[in-house]
C-alpha cells in the first residue's frame, strides 16, 4: 500500500490510528548495532515491526528481531518509549498512523546475520561509522539513546 | 457500552484490538498511594485511561490522572509495561480488547482529590491499607511494583 511519511511537518494530515510496534537496539561483542536495510524504502534502520495480536510485547520484539535480521535476542531492558504525534503516517485506504514505539534493549543470543523480504541488507555498524549509512533522524534518535546506556527510559 | 472482563480465563474470545492505556503509580509526601474509586467496576484502582489521537503518552498519563482524580502530576520514570494477552476486554460491538498499559512513576505536583464522572472516590491510601480495598489482581501487580522502586521497568 502507498504511504506518506510526515515529521514535524505543518502540513501533516491528523492522526486517526496508533498501532503498537516496537523497535529493538542489540549489539554484538564488539559494540557494533544490528541495522538492517529496509525494502521499503531503502533506509537502513535497527529491527522491529508493529505487535500482533495475542502476543507479549517483548514477543514481538524478539518475533520482529528474528524475522528481518536472523538474529535471535532476548529483551533486556527498555531504551525509551516514542510517541511523537507529529510523527505521522499516511497510507492510501485513508489510515493515518500516529508513532507508538517503544525500543527495547535486546542482548545477543546467537544466529547469522540473514537478509528478509522486509531487508535486503543486515549488518553489525560500529557506531562510528554511523554517519556513512542512511538512517532516519527518528531511528537515529533511538540508536543514540541506546548508546548512552540511560539509567532510565526515555520518554518522548 | 457493555463489556466483559477476561483474566487467565481459557474461554476468553480471541483479540481483535490493541489499544494503548496507561495507569500512574503516584504516593503523596507519606508515602501513601493515589487511588479512585471506578465508576464502572466499582473497584478500586490507580489513575490511567487509553492515549487520545495527537498526545504524548505522557501527556496521557497528566491528563487522565488530572481528569480522574484532580491530582497534578509530572511524569517521573516507567514502572512498567504490561501486555498480557491473556487479559482482554470484550465489548458488545465485537470488539475483544487486548491489554496493552504502561504504568508511569508519577511525581505528585498539587491539586485535591476530587472524584469525577469516572471515578465516585479518590482517596490517598497507605500500602498498609491496601487489602482493605477492592482491587483487581493487575492492578494490585502495578502497584505492587511501584512500591518496589525497581532499577529497570517490569516487562511483561
Amino acid at each position: 500500500m502507498a504511504r506518506t511519511e510526515y515529521y514535524n511537518d505543518p502540513a501533516a494530515p491528523k492522526p486517526n490510528s496508533i498501532v503498537v510496534a516496537v523497535t529493538v537496539f542489540v549489539t554484538d561483542s564488539k559494540g557494533r548495532v544490528l541495522l538492517i536495510r529496509r525494502t521499503d524504502n531503502g533506509l537502513w534502520a535497527i529491527p522491529g515491526g508493529a505487535q500482533d495480536f495475542g502476543e507479549y510485547i517483548a514477543e514481538t520484539a524478539v518475533r520482529e528481531t528474528k524475522e528481518e535480521s536472523g538474529v535471535d535476542i532476548r529483551v533486556a531492558g527498555v531504551v525509551g518509549i516514542y510517541t511523537d504525534p507529529k510523527h505521522v503516517m499516511s497510507y492510501s485506504d485513508g489510515e493515518v498512523r500516529q508513532q507508538f514505539s517503544i525500543c527495547f534493549l535486546g542482548e545477543c543470543l546467537g544466529g547469522n546475520p540473514t537478509p528478509s523480504s522486509e531487508s535486503s541488507e543486515v549488518r553489525w555498524v560500529s557506531r562510528a561509522e554511523l554517519d556513512q549509512f542512511s538512517i532516519h533522524p527518528s531511528m537515529r534518535l533511538r540508536i543514540e539513546h541506546g548508546y548512552e546506556q540511560r539509567p532510565k527510559p526515555y520518554i518522548g
